[in-house]
């Protein structure tokens, strides 16, 4: 098995990150040390994946004062951390996960001289947990599958997203490692490709079977019999258990019901936001038309064509079969069952 | 208005083409003397949609013979003209079109010294006669939609397809004329993009309000009720009306469904196949993993991933409100009207 790649180190007081839009054609990890090139790298996709983001978010509040001199007053330090917290909340609006670290490094006291040691350990708590949780996702998903079936997932919910395993992916790992074989079709993922880049690159390394298909074939391998269970990462889920993900989840949801296909969504607790009734909350980002028109450096439509480019969209709750946590698999009634997680 | 693209002309004694593959970036007209070239020009899409390559293939025999000499027995000529349409009917399998022409250049007496001018009046008539055909299937669909609507397309059943009009695009030029205005969608249709290639430049030019997507976009529109209609092309349609064209379009009639938004297919009868009893005997074309992975230059998967690149799917005919043809518009029970229209 090659190298597994890490998407998110810390190392020599710095964030270490794969950047992703250089992938599959080439492996270049790049140092971070200012809030600045954290917001940017989010923003530019070089890390992405809700909780990726969420975890170079928190280092990223220990980056910016981390070359403070250690005899700041409480008042002024409590701004200092507050303006890195609001700049790195305007990076990327959809995933619930970067507002849910920047609160845990919020919470972080700060009131003695030890403030910069405490900031980074709640980052490296947690990078640690996501890791944990998403071993758990996995093994509640893996109780839902079986042996040799297909699954299709959308975008990268994987290993790359995370910290390690990803969410989706989860339990195509644990499953390789108990020998099992599942044959995954991963949708390209327009208009960033993050499935053809990503998702096929970590699950073909791990000596996964994958097959990219575009997005518009995602019917048609139904229709055929080859796809058993879909399951999906999420950016957001309301608390009705509506679920923003990445462009097109919607419309697989739809492919999954017509030919009665279970529709698992991956998610870790942290991106379930009671917060937000339903999935009419959740802002959507929408992207630069290049993404769509230029994505490979070559005009594929008239250059002053209109484009539409939602990044994200929302599943309904009817549309998803179970939504599986950290702490265990939930099932409609989701407005009942996701608060029960809770309590 | 831009000048409009012509996809097919006959002049000189030679066919000119549009290259397809070019476009929005060039605008480059290719002459074509020989049947290989013309062969070669409809495997590497240079001329695609169904009503074209058909056009494209009837000149392709005529230039077959062009530069016999004017004596020859007939027996032989009739093999060198079935030699030319065996030929060209390997190019590609699924548009019906293609083998409809190529059976009418067949069927021209060619017991005289005027075979050559038979042949090519033949390949004009099927030239002169798409046009018509489409006029009509335009005037035909124009009456199930109203000004104002949203209209969702997939790939290019455009005028870039055919002689001229397009099929699916004919009610967008024709309500043009009559000072309509309706707001089109059109998916970009990967791995090929034709419909941010050639539908959003086509109709831009003619001054039609037109957005691309992603196909992943396509139900995200529709549920924010952008939509009132979907029209599609075909390449073919079997005799209980199941529909194969371009892959994704049998995700979008799901979807249609779904949303409850009426799905119609633009049906010259040529693309009409009595022969073919229902979709699971419409062969589908596999073409190559690079058109997935390698479709923008440069690699956007790793390079030994397995793909999976069906060039057309099969929507099942009870996904579809009706089939518009220049004859009339057929609804279901679709095996039994499909049949009078031919009657």
């Amino acid at each position: 098995m090659t190298e597994a790649l890490n998407p998110i180190q810390w190392k020599n007081n710095a964030l270490v990150l794969l950047d992703q839009t250089k992938l599959p054609n080439e492996i270049v990890y790049e140092e971070f040390t200012t809030v600045e090139s954290v917001w940017d790298a989010i923003v530019t996709m070089k890390v992405r994946g809700a909780p990726a983001i969420g975890v170079a978010a928190a280092y990223a509040v220990y980056l910016g004062v981390r070359d403070l001199k250690p005899d700041l007053d409480q008042t002024v330090l409590g701004k200092v951390v507050q303006k890195h917290v609001a700049y790195l909340a305007t990076s990327r609006p959809t995933a619930v996960n970067l507002f849910w670290a920047l609160e845990r490094m919020t919470a972080v006291k700060i009131t003695d001289a030890s403030y910069k040691e405490a900031l980074l350990a709640e980052a490296q708590a947690i990078h640690k947990e996501d890791e944990e949780i998403n071993r758990m996702i996995g093994e509640n998903l893996l109780t839902l599958l079986s042996d040799g079936i297909g699954i299709l997932t959308h975008c990268n919910a994987g290993a790359l997203a995370t910290s390690k395993y990803g969410t989706a992916t989860a339990p195509m790992y644990l499953a390789k490692e108990k020998g099992w074989n599942f044959k995954v079709y991963a949708d390209e993922t327009r208009p960033r490709l993050q499935g053809s880049t990503l998702t096929a690159l970590e699950l073909s390394r791990a000596g996964i079977d994958v097959t990219v298909i575009t997005d518009s074939m995602a019917a048609m391998v139904m229709s055929q019999g080859k796809v058993q269970a879909v399951i999906v990462g999420c950016d957001r889920v309301a608390a009705n258990g509506d679920t923003a993900n990445k462009i097109g989840t919607l419309g697989v949801s739809i492919l999954a019901k017509h030919y009665g296909i279970p529709f698992y969504v991956a998610a870790p607790t942290p991106t379930i936001d009671l917060n937000t009734p339903n999935g009419a909350g959740i802002p959507i980002e929408e992207r630069h038309k290049s993404e769509v028109i230029e994505g490979f450096g070559k005009l594929t439509a008239p250059a002053d064509v209109k484009v539409y480019n939602p990044a994200f969209d929302v599943t309904p709750a009817q549309h998803i079969t179970a939504i599986i946590t950290e702490k265990g698999i939930v099932r409609a009634p989701y407005g009942e069952n996701l608060e029960k997680l809770f309590s």
